[in-house]
C-alpha cells in the first residue's frame, strides 16, 4: 500500500444563513486533522460557484473535482431539511461520479431538533451507494446543535470529542482497506 | 365544497440541458387540462429564479409560492439522479410551507433506463410528507422515455394515455376529498 | 358524512420478549379511548396466529381482516430493528390489501436510543403508502423509552400526553376527512 | 490474505407458496459456483425454523448463524412485496450481527412487473448498512420474473448471465477487498 496520508475532505453542505453545520464541519476537520497519518481539508459548499442552468457532470468544478480525485473518504456535513437533504449539496455531488468510486463516506447529520439528522443520513444512503462511495455504518449524528456549539462555534459538550473518534475510527479503516483494494485487487 | 375548478399545476423538476422531463411534462399538462372540472399549468424550475447564497423559506419566489398557494394538488415531474432527486427541485420546494399543507401530491418519475423512476418517487416521498402533502398511492413512471416520445416531444406509446388516466384520477379524487376537509372538517 | 364513531385499532408491532413497545401501545389506546367520538383496541401481533410457510393474502386471519376493514385508522406502535420494521409486523400488514385502501395511518416509533425510532417510520412509510393508507405528517417518537415508562408501564413523563395529542389530532382530521371522501366522492 | 476460496451464500428470501425468486436463487447460486475461487451455498429460508415468539438474537439458528459468520459476501434474492422486503427474511436477518460485520452484501431484487425489485432493494440497503454489510454499488434485477424462466425454472433470456456476471464481478472484489481488511488492517 502506498504510504501517502490517507486523504478525507470535509463538505459543509449547506450554503445557509446562520448555519449550524459549520461549526460542525470545522470542530469534525479539527478531530481528523489529529489522526496520523490523515490529511483534512474543509470545502465549504459556498465557495463552489456552480450554474444553475444545468445539473450534472456538464457543470463539473474543475477544483472540486481535482479534490475528490484525490481523496480516499469523505465526511458529509448536512443539516436535514424537510427530512431530506440540501439541494444544493445535492447539485454539487451530482457532479463528480468516477471521483468517488470505491472511496469510504461517512456522514454527519446536524439537527436543531432532537433525532440528529438521522433522516438526512437515511435519505443519503441510496445516493452515496450509486455514486460509488462505501458507506459506513457508524454516522455523526448532532441533535439540538444550538447546545453543543456556542454562537461562536466553542464546543460546549465534550461527549462529541469521544463519539466522533468512534467515528472517524471507522472511516479511516475502510479508507484504507479501499485504497488497498484499488491499489492491488484486480477485477476479474 | 367551492365549485371552483381543482387546480393542479404541473412541475417540471429539471433545469437539464437536454433533459427528457420536457416533453413528459407538457403531455401531463395536457392530458390534466382535458378533464373536466380541473385546471393547471407548466411550472418550469428554469423559469424561477432562486439564489443560491441561502436556502428555505427566506428565498421564496412570490409567484411560485402564490401558485402553491392556489394549488388542489401537485404533480412533480422529475428525473432520477443517482438513485435520488434533482438538487435544483429540492432547492425549490424547500422554499414553501404552510402553502403546501394537506393537499395531494402526484409523482411521476423519468428514466431513460427501465425502471421508471421508482427511485428518486421513493426518495420523494418522505420529504413530500414532510411538506404537509399527501402521496397517493399511484404513480406515472415514464421508463426508457426516449423510446415514449421523440425528438420533437411527440407522444409515440399511446399506453401512457391510459396508465395516466388511472393515475389523474386517484390524484383528482384525492385533491377533492382533501379540499373537503381543508374546508369543512375542524381540527379538535 | 355518517355519524358512527371513528374507528382506530392500536398495533403493537412486535412480539419481542420484554418489549418495550407495550407499555407504549397501552398508552396509546388510552389516549385515543379519551377522545369523543372515536373509538379505538389494542391489535397485540402476539395474538394473531399467522402461518410462516407462506406470505401475503393466502395467510389472512379474518378477525384481523374484518378489523382493519372497519378501521378508520390505523396507529402503528413500532420499534427500530437494525434501522428497519420487525419482520413479523410486516408478515401480518402484508396479509392485507384492499382493506387499507384510502384510510390514514400514523407510525408511533419506539427506541432504546435518541432517536424516537426515526428510521423504522422512515422505512414504513413506502409501504404504508403502497398498501393504500395515507400517512400524516405527524409521528409518536418514543425515544429513550426505559425513562417514559416505569418497569410496571407507568408513564413518567407527562409530556408525552400533550404531544400525543397533537399526533392524534392529526390523526382523527384525516381518518374523518378519508371516511367523507370514502362515502361521498366518486371516482371518476 | 488466506488463500481460502471466497465463500458466498445466496439466501433465498421468502418461503412463499409458487415463489418466482425461487429459479433466480437457484441460477444465481449456479452462475456464482463458476467462478473460479469461489465456493456458494443456497440458503431457503423455508428450511431455518425461527419462533414466531420473539424477535433479535436470542432465537438465532446456530447453523445459518454459523454460514454467516464464515461468509465473506451474501447474495440475498429477494421479492418486492409492498414496496417492501418481505417479513420473514428480516425475522431472519435479525438474528444474527456480529457474523456480518465487514462483509459484502448483493441484492438481487424479483419482480412480476417491470421495476426489478428496485424499492425492495432500495428499502434493505439501510438495513443492510446497520447490520454492518456493505452494500456494493451493481444490483441484480430480475423484471417480469415469469418472462425470464419458464415453469420448471429453465432460463429464457441469456442476456442475464452477462448481466449477473458483472454483478458478481463486483461482488467478488468487494468481498476480497473487506476480507483481507479484516485479516489485515487494524482499527486505531
Amino acid at each position: 500500500m502506498t504510504t501517502q496520508p490517507i486523504f478525507i475532505p470535509v463538505i459543509l453542505g449547506t450554503p445557509r444563513q446562520g448555519r449550524m453545520s459549520e461549526p460542525v464541519a470545522k470542530f469534525v476537520v479539527e478531530q481528523v486533522a489529529k489522526r496520523d497519518g490523515v490529511e483534512t481539508e474543509l470545502i465549504d459548499i459556498r465557495n463552489i460557484p456552480l450554474p444553475t442552468s444545468d445539473e450534472g457532470e456538464s457543470i463539473k468544478d474543475p477544483k472540486f473535482s481535482e479534490t475528490m480525485m484525490r481523496a480516499d473518504a469523505l465526511i458529509i456535513v448536512v443539516p436535514e431539511y424537510n427530512h431530506g437533504y440540501p439541494g444544493l449539496l445535492k447539485h454539487l455531488l451530482d457532479t463528480n461520479l468516477k471521483e468517488y468510486i470505491h472511496k469510504a463516506v461517512g456522514i454527519c447529520g446536524v439537527s436543531a431538533g432532537p433525532f440528529g439528522g438521522t433522516r438526512v443520513i437515511q435519505s443519503l444512503l441510496p445516493v452515496m451507494r450509486e455514486l460509488g462511495l462505501v458507506n459506513i455504518f457508524w454516522d455523526g449524528n448532532f441533535s439540538n446543535v444550538h447546545n453543543i456549539f456556542d454562537q461562536s462555534g466553542k464546543l460546549l459538550d465534550e461527549a462529541y470529542i469521544r463519539r466522533l473518534d468512534k467515528f472517524l475510527q471507522e472511516l479511516v479503516w475502510m479508507a484504507k482497506v479501499l485504497r488497498y483494494g484499488r491499489e492491488n485487487i484486480a477485477s476479474e
